[in-house]
């Protein structure tokens, strides 16, 4: 259906094709209709089920995150345990069961989880009104400190979890309070009403997928208000504005500060809200924001977030290694803002972001048994950073456990001409396209295989464009079969080869990216790189870890001519390619008692690479992900030039 | 003459062939016996003479600093002007004046220091007591707050200066100032009196040096006290201990912390102790120290001080290259302590130090016309770091005027062996030992060149030892003739080459060090250098400047099989070497929009070093003394691996 949203000051009305769960250039094949099946996700999202889910709600449980809710409820007595905004925990990880059910209708599961949600409907006020904390510890003092307290940002996660539990049981309970605590907000808030904004923003994301699930605008229009309104008048408490990007109205905001996950989870709502406007000075806000965050402050993990120090962005080429902040929430914001331009626009650029961050710096975030995770995710450790089993501030595991099993809504969508396949993951799915359902086959190896077989099966033969992302680390022309001949003429189209023709039931594309092992190179101005590498293959960054290269990384030195292999091992970190590479080892020996010296002398070493996104899973020892090129050559130098010995 | 000292609780008594001006294993030929007449330092002794001396001299007029003296003698009324350890800056123009006056006796100068000298003289108190800001300001207060004010700091330098100005001109007014301020301090301060150290050491090194040329043991035990009892006890206003090196006792100290001039004053002090006394556990303490400076915590500049807050050494390889902080006093500091550790131990090592630093740090403290000064010494550059004509703490000038005259009494010393050269200065001088004065005449185009002639010049033929220094930078054997025949069997002992034969008058000795520019590169653990090299050719570093480079320096790039030449540019910089290279520039554009990428390209450019110690004497831009080896070099490539194009 078309909608006309008409709001505020900033009113654009446009007629949008927007479908309940739509909005801009693309829709996602919901996750409800895609199911992974490969060697690669197919286990981080069993894993997270059995096991991430399992800690975090036995964590919600153990730390009276859930009990919260029935002290709010008045069923037992106490005082409120914990965070002021732990209850956006609890969200997270409803809204991470969600997804699994999806996949999965586990009754037992779903039966504890509809549980815990008639504990949160127990909490709600008479008035809709709903947070543990608040209701608990100081009822008199609601909505009386937007900037630091975070009734907005839990209201936020509590809709995107109802709304996801709803798409995936059809059950409305939770829903139904979601609806209630919006239209309680949207009583208070919004013009003519009080002005306000989120301290931590979040909300407006949550609002337009409410909207978009329930058809009520005045949901869009709350989220659109949240972001205009911030930033253009000062509120209670409002003491670090840069911190809270709420400085400057959005509009004028061209380089982002501040802390990374709040910028990021806005940034998102923005996208959102711009999809439903269409209003041009957002789309240019968002264009002069991304070139500003993946041009100058995003590591090469997709991990955003420069500083320890309000967990915030730094200035352009500040991306130090060691001090990395890299919040793992922080690279699932950059992911949902790139799915959601992407989605906008069209452009695999975006993609490209997304795919840099889910295989990198989301995932690091989580062990490969899935019950220990990093907040922080740094670019070189002295072997003394871990995963734990959980933190006070538990943002990260309960970002953790809605994400990755989020993933299948990730791979593909559809617009009015066709589908778009955004990422290579071997699955099964279901596109609905004007022309009818598509069954769609993906076969692949994929990241450690370029090679890729997809079966397309609409009901009957069909004229419908498929759009085959290719991603940007890949360099070359792509090769690319369709029905067993080769496609010439390819035309490479914002970073996606579009395909058009009849296709008819069991038409299968073949889609073939080398993956060269690659050394890149960071910008000149990142001062942390200069001299250094780090290695790259398909999708995957690699990092040096002690326990493979002799006990010690930071002495390791890759000469440019060295030769890297990669080598698929099964049996080690759950099956993944390793790189190896005949590289030297600074004689430390021959440092002793010096500071300066003409020709240090290097010994060769093996060299083995691993992802990083699968680090700190063995023994604990120094890693790295920029390998320095050129230190340490002695042994191609002219013996002449000897060290001095005095 | 020989002495035995015995002081306090750690009696060491031994019998040591202590010179009037002398102690330890080597004695300096004073700087009033050698005469420096070369195109490198004689042109800076006469800039200092001529430009630094006079704008010192007047800078000290205009700022009150010389009528405090008139005001506390109560000549002229008004309140003290300008930070209360001003005296200082006057105390150390004098010094420089009088090693001015040993060079060139001018009467017109040598009546200006009479006229200060009288002002100072009258400003002295009865007991003594001589310090301008407590007499003016709180005459009631002296000796209260030893940590935080600067009274032995202030006689310390007074002491210095009565000293050089009692040598150069024989006058010894100022030097019975200096004494009876020596004497109202030992009547306060020491066992059985009250406890004290100063919040800034100087004072330990001015004792001594004021003992050597009175005679007076009890300078000596002062100073030797004011050590001991330093880190022993609390003081008033005891603060920051670690800052001033009051943390623990000497002999306890293993790392040097805190502020660098102050640490290496006391050092200097510590190392004149160690002379008197012989004790061996300052022998160990100073080579301990000696290890963490020069090991791990010196620029390749012989800057010291690696950070702003505290202006203090940092962690072991912590070294910045723009945000050193390298103040000029501390290099000056590094300087004066390496020189008595070669009086005491006879190893080239620490005159190594020495020259890094008085060629390098130590002299880009000042213009080549002396009227401009660098208080903090970067590694780096944007443009915008530029030397001042003053300081309201005017500590470095100050530095600088009575430094650089005093180079004459580096450049050689003696033993009862012989005569040791330490430094390359083409010079004539007169050292005497055992067997009778020698003249020695020393030619060489130093540093730029490597070949030196020294003609001996005994009375008569006379055996003893000629040792000649060999630099650290310098890597292999050394080409060593004695009157025209070369000499075999060498044996380079603790840095030198040690030449004992019977001398002829007119003996000449050739010496031969060929000047290679070398690619220095820096331990692995100092993070800022890592994958960077920089240049060095005989004992100057050098560092690019935009103003030679396109107007850019930093997206040069220096491939490790780039050949350097090394030039002599008469008209440049007063006459310097330059060192040429075809090197790379990054090629920014290929980086627009691109934060990593597999291989930027660069384009061949021509690279210009100049040495470090002039830069900032043109247009202003950009400086780097450590240079890329091995960023954006996709000239040298494989074309297949070209950039994705999007």
């Amino acid at each position: 259906m078309d909608r006309c949203i008409a709001i505020g000051i900033l009113l654009v009305c446009t007629s949008l094709g927007l479908a309940a769960d739509g909005g801009g250039r693309l829709r996602p094949v919901p996750f409800t209709d895609v199911h992974i099946e490969d060697a690669f996700w197919g286990p981080r999202i069993r894993t997270n089920r059995t096991s991430t889910l399992a800690a975090c709600l036995k964590q919600c449980e153990d730390t009276g995150r859930i009990s919260n809710f029935s002290k709010a409820a008045g069923k037992i007595p106490g005082k409120y345990e914990g965070r002021f905004y732990n209850d956006s925990d609890v969200y997270k990880v409803l809204e991470g069961a969600a997804y699994c059910l999806a996949q999965d209708r586990d009754p037992q599961l779903e039966a504890r989880i509809d549980a815990i949600i008639d504990e949160i409907a127990a909490a709600q006020q008479p008035d809709g009104y709903i947070n543990a904390y608040y209701t608990v510890m100081e009822p008199d003092k609601r909505w009386t400190n937007l900037c630091v307290m975070h009734e907005l940002y839990c209201a936020g996660h509590m809709f995107e979890a109802a709304v996801a539990y709803a798409q995936a049981t059809g059950k409305t309970k939770f829903l139904d309070v979601a609806r209630r605590m919006a239209d309680h907000i949207d009583g208070i808030f919004g013009p003519g009403k009080r002005t306000g904004w989120p301290g931590h923003q979040e909300i407006e994301l949550a609002l337009v997928k409410l909207y978009r699930y329930t058809g009520e605008e005045r949901y869009a229009r709350l989220a659109q208000y949240f972001i205009d309104v911030r930033g253009t008048t000062q509120l209670e408490n409002f003491e670090h504005p840069e911190y809270m990007q709420a400085h400057k109205p959005i509009r004028e905001q061209t380089d982002v500060v501040g802390h990374a996950v709040r910028a990021l989870y806005m940034y998102s709502g923005v996208a959102d809200v711009a999809a439903l406007t269409g209003d041009p000075s957002l789309f240019a806000t968002m264009d002069t924001i991304w070139h500003n965050i993946v041009d100058k402050k995003m590591y090469i993990t997709g991990g955003v977030g420069a500083r320890h120090a309000g967990e915030a962005f730094g200035d352009p080429y500040e991306l130090p290694n060691d001090t990395a902040y890299c919040e793992t929430c922080a690279a699932i914001g950059l992911a949902l803002w790139n799915y959601r331009l992407n989605l906008l626009h069209g452009d695999g650029r975006y993609f490209d972001v997304v795919e840099r961050a889910i295989y990198n710096g989301i995932l690091s975030g989580v062990s490969l048994e899935g019950d220990r995770f990093f907040y922080v995710n740094p670019l070189s450790s002295n072997g003394k950073h871990h995963r734990q089993p959980w933190f006070g501030t538990a943002c990260c595991p309960t970002n953790i456990v809605r994400f990755v099993p989020s993933i299948p809504g990730y791979v593909y969508a559809t617009d009015d001409e066709g589908i778009w396949v955004n990422l290579y993951v071997q699955s099964t799915a279901k596109a609905s396209i004007p022309s009818g359902p598509v069954k769609l086959t993906q076969k692949t190896d994929y990241p450690w295989s370029g090679d890729v077989s997809i079966t397309v099966e609409p009901a009957q033969p069909a004229e419908f464009t498929l759009s085959l992302r290719i991603p940007q680390w890949w360099c070359s022309s792509p090769a690319v079969k369709v029905a067993g001949r080769p496609l010439h003429d390819m035309v490479l189209d914002k970073g996606y080869v579009r395909i058009r023709r009849e296709w008819k039931p069991g038409d299968t594309v073949e889609l073939s990216l080398s993956m060269p092992v690659q050394r890149m190179q960071a910008h000149p101005q990142v001062t942390a790189n200069v001299g250094r590498v780090a290695l790259q293959r398909g999708p995957i960054v690699y990092c040096l870890e002690a326990v493979d290269n002799g006990g010690r990384v930071a002495d390791l030195v890759l000469p440019r001519d060295a030769k890297l292999a990669a080598e698929k091992v099964a049996d080690l970190l759950g099956g993944v390619v390793v790189i190896r590479a005949q590289a030297l080892r600074v004689d430390v020996p021959s440092w002793e008692g010096r500071l300066y010296q003409p020709l240090p002398s290097a010994k060769p070493a093996q060299l083995t690479a691993v992802p990083y996104a699968v680090w700190d899973h063995r023994e604990a020892g120094q890693m790295m992900v920029w390998i320095p090129e050129a230190v340490g050559l002695a042994a191609t130098q002219p013996a002449a030039e000897s060290v001095p010995k005095k």
